[in-house]
């Protein structure tokens, strides 16, 4: 590559490393967003990225989940799922395994990989210093949890002495028993109580579209009321409620933007940050679309 | 009990209060240290004693193991362990699953049991920022570690925080490989790591003796030198190994003073850090000795 | 005493230190408190609980009067006193001989008696850094002062940097005259500016009654509203009327919880902050009552 | 006065503002110096020279005794004063009325003084937070105490804070008990443990001499290797003797200048501070005679 | 002079020195202001004011224009100044003479005066951190301009480090055009924005007066009100008409007073600031005028 | 560009951006690195750069000369230039002159063209807050000046709130007087004072050679030792001596790295900084070298 285009790849990059300096910027991170290329070499990508915000400023907040894991394990040592009405009831012995499965095996797989760069990334469970409590869903599905408070106490701590947090959402109810948690929901949450700039889902879609089967309706940006209406339209269906709804109650809550961005495409982060090139689905408030332009 | 009994009591404590206030008390807590009671009520114990010291203004620092549990899973998962020498061998899926109890099992049940107070514990593992440090120990053993350097910033930013910190001791190689590392050892390269007050080894014996079969021969306080001695002499032998040779670097690397105490006595610590009773086996530089006194 | 005795007192006392922790506690201490000991043993174990409170993180500050030495030394200098209205008389010699009385001699008592702890103790009077304001109160009984201002900003300095401030009651009019100030008064209106948690008066009676003579009416729980009518209905009477009206005043004004101890008791500071069982009369807010229970 | 007069001397001060700007200047403050006025006159000069040094940015320390002042209450109370060789003998009654002369009743006067400006001075006994520490003189003298020892804690706190601590000579021996000191060895003794930049005695003489007799014979300025000869000529004898060795031991240990100054001159400290005429004796060492000039 | 006169002047200046602490004051500084000396000398008397200020605790901010100095620089360079309704339009060359003329001339000389005396001063541009943002005044005067904003952030740094911070009022436009802006106006703005307690014109007359022609009629104190008035009236009129609308807006905005001092006169500044004596005209707000007295 | 590539192009730049973080960067520019671009062109480019170093952590710190600007004004004057053994005498005029042209043109030039980047750019010239004090290099040559001094806190308060400074370089001599000093060895000479990881000038030529006339011979890193004997061997001559040896002395004197750039290169200190392809000529001490390759 000339050494030219180098200069100009800084330079363009320049007023977004400006603009979000000193800025939270929440990261969604899914399994399944990493298909079209092995695991380890997705991982690698992303932690590039991550460590390359911290670099110039920005302070990345990871969230993960881990589904696909905790069904592995589970498969692993003969313990059969329960559906009731499609969700699935977890009793003590899953929710151990979910909290084994997501702090000491997704976790530190995340947190290993970021630190191949240095001594940056620290692995925080919801139950670390009450990050996350918990109130019970559903009696019938056991401990399955949704979010009643986010004390930020901890991540502030870690963010003001530049480490990455990654978050396992593990969370607490009062007595002390773990809940597992959905984490786009719980990625939301932490966005809205850290009063992050960003909130991103990396996914593995393009983005929202407008008519499911259409490709060529792939909404580049939106607002929080169509949000809502394409949900009550079913257009907005299964897994993506939680990340939908997370990114209009985060947005409508003083978080400036959402995505919903394509993890399978390689450094989308970086793109979606140093570029004004669209990629993937971004909400904001009607409000903000009138004043600043794009 | 009456009341005046309890004024003595607290001011009994009071000169031990002043003279621990700020400093840092590392303490290694071992699954067989339980026995006796059952495991919830004496991990309930435990943490109250933690959060006492807290509260009079010492620095607990807890650093764990897990060896009963991690066998648990292997068996629950039909994973045969290979011996060599005596050593367990392990493999990557080996050192994945002692990740997976350390991080994700026994250290939240440690943290839970402790915030069930407030919102004071977190978990650490030793791949966060940088803590532990692994060298191979033998290429043979496969993925078995031993400290090669303690990165203690994210315990003093705890610390500094009024965290409890709580350590699995799963520590890292140069390419972020995870390593399974000794936690008796882990323990004595923290508090070495952290200029610590104290380093306690709450263990399933009641303290050293002199000669193994003679109760009478119980040592309530030695040196270093002395316990160098009884290891060449084989008084000292198998697990508590580790135990002795991380208190002996420890004190004399300027750790004041490293204890061995007896899990099982309920509210051991309290006891150890407020009163002038022998519990257990101190062990101090004679150079001190001579100095303080008792 | 059995040693498991011991961790139980300390662990009882665990959820008081941890509220009261970096809390303000002002201690009203009486020369007639200490009835039924010698001076100097009631002295050394009230040092004792000050010393105590400070290890576990409270921040005392005591305020003492004492009229018996003041009318001591006026015995030995010959010196009349003139009382109008059952009200005595100051004249210029007479609040020069309190102030050598109450800064000279009672204040350094009490803090060489503290400071035998080590170093924490500090001397001050109401003319240092203009503590306490006086307004004359009555032109015929001449040097007698309420109190009109608080400066809290030497009491602030040096609770910053842990110190035991100890108040003596001489207070300054605009020209730099000294005033007597009555030391109930003074400690009520510091517990005020300082925001305490608790403003505690150690008196020679066991707490105040709701008939005068039946020692089963003795008063437990009691609120402003209610010890406004029992002064209006004279049941309330004598010295004890600064007492009340300034703990009225406080608890009104911000201070959480007032206390009329008897200090005959040994140890009664520490038997009222880390035991739930009643000891004098403790008066609260009729809000509090209901939001908090006990 | 010629307006224009005024700023040529506000402009004569300012090389002396600029130096001494953040300098501590410990100033002894006896009695004895105000013959030849009022007393209640010379103390408010005396205030107005501290409250213009601080405001200039100094801080000023001030140091006083009380010697006629306790023997005035000694006579008063009809207690009888023993000498041996020439000392007076302190017992425990005579050390408490010292105590109540000096804490009660000479500070307080000096803070009160200082105070009509604002809520700038503050009182402080040696007593305080283990300001002064003491060793007995000699058994048969009872009380009498030498300074073991300076804790300048407190008084660190009070000047960084912008107050003028005004300390009283009294000070502790290991068990708490108070002993009396000579004022002027403590002056020097704090100008000592606070690095002061001046220590100044306020006397009732013009300046030492070189001969006794002789008034023409007056030292301005003169090094601790002089004064050593001269102590042990025997020109400077008596109430002198402790005042020149201080100077003497305070010039050796980094007190830049020390001085003997004729307090019975109004305002004679701004004099000495803001011009380059001569007033008094000072002493600084040969080696800076060399370096820096007048 | 008398010793003793020179601590009355001290002492004298004491209650100023105290209120004026850690205040800003604003000083414009004319070229005019010193006729009747040679321009060195009474720059030097002027830096010297300045020193002293700072010496006992003020924050002195200079601002400063330079006419005359323009004027003489384009003479040399043959360059025509031309005219439209009386005002000098101000091309692009013009516009950069008066930045060389005011930045890299009578900037540096002011500087250079006041570091004779240590180095304290600073020499600052409007265009130095967004300083002094200029908006044009009329498109046929080209380069002359309004203050548009004032982004005090330098000053207060410098301020902070106890700098003397020396102002050029050269303005930038959004392109980044250079402006000149009218000194009497920035030194408004500058005061304004920094909240100063004072604002001082250095002029060559002796104050304002209610009658053009009659000395007798010099203003001592007035009001903005007053002031607006005299401005409709004609009687202020020329280049007194900014100076006295920065003083109105100025006091109408915070600034406690505002001057017009005789900058002939030498010291005035030292006689404004120490001296309760009339010294040109002083405005103040009419509230001011009940509320405190003079 | 594809929208992969500059992902790839900003990772590759994080080794830099994490190594220099924090870091100050001195960069000597000079008028005559320009050539071969429109003026106003090459200096926007310029200020992107610095911008873009700023908003990743760096600390750049501008050093100019103005010879070419300083020589046109003398001429549009009329001022003749005396050359003594070929140095140009400087007469009172002359150095006004330089003064006016670096501090009042060239620096502002300079601030302004960063300053439409926002608020971050300050003129500092070597007379303010006493920044560089000069020394007479020879009577006969008038007002140029060596430099004597550093005081860098100026810079270093500029430098901790982010500023970037532009320093002319106008030194003082003691009595005040301006003297002209060569910036390039001003340059090193600030570089040397803070401690700086890199030393930068920007020429107009290629880099150093070996041999003046063989391109070939162009020196991509050197030590001071060889720059040395180039130097004695005549190889460096002219205009390049006070670069080179400034080079030499810094690195000599802690500074990492010094390097001689072709200013004429767009962009040319980024790619400098942010790729390992060697640019111009690099200076290191050969400790260096053998310890950490290239």
């Amino acid at each position: 590559m000339n050494v030219h285009t180098r200069a100009e790849v800084l330079l363009e990059a320049l007023p977004y490393i400006k603009r979000f300096a000193g800025q939270v910027v929440v990261v969604k991170y899914g399994g399944n967003a990493l298909a079209g290329s092995s695991d380890d070499q997705a991982l690698g990508l992303f932690a590039q990225d991550l460590v390359l915000m911290r670099a110039v400023g920005m302070h990345p907040v990871v969230v993960h989940g881990g589904g696909p894991q905790i069904s592995d394990l589970m498969k692993r040592l003969g313990k059969e799922t329960e559906f009731r009405n499609g969700l699935r009831v977890t009793d003590a012995e899953t929710v151990d395994i979910a909290r084994m499965v997501l702090i000491g095996q997704v976790n530190p797989q995340l947190v290993a990989a970021i630190n191949t760069h240095g001594p940056i990334a620290v692995g925080v469970s919801g139950e670390d210093a009450g990050l996350i409590k918990a109130t019970p869903r559903d009696p019938e599905l056991g401990f399955v949890g949704d979010v009643s408070a986010i004390n930020p106490t901890i991540l502030r701590g870690l963010i003001d002495d530049d480490f990455i947090p990654v978050v396992a959402t593990i969370g607490t109810h009062d007595a002390g028993q773990a809940y597992n948690i959905n984490a786009d929901t719980v990625a939301g949450a932490i966005a809205e109580a850290l009063g992050a700039e960003k909130l991103v889902y990396l996914t593995d879609i393009e983005g929202l579209r407008r008519q499911v089967d259409d490709p060529a309706s792939l909404i580049h940006q939106t607002t929080p009321d169509e949000l809502d209406q394409l949900v009550v339209d079913g257009v907005i269906a299964g897994g993506m409620i939680p990340k939908v709804e997370s990114c209009v109650r985060a947005v409508r809550h003083g978080v400036r933007r959402a995505h919903i961005l394509d993890g399978r495409i390689p450094h989308v982060l970086l793109l979606e940050l140093f570029t004004d090139e669209g990629v993937g689905t971004m909400v904001r408030s009607p409000r903000e679309l009138i004043q600043e332009g794009p």
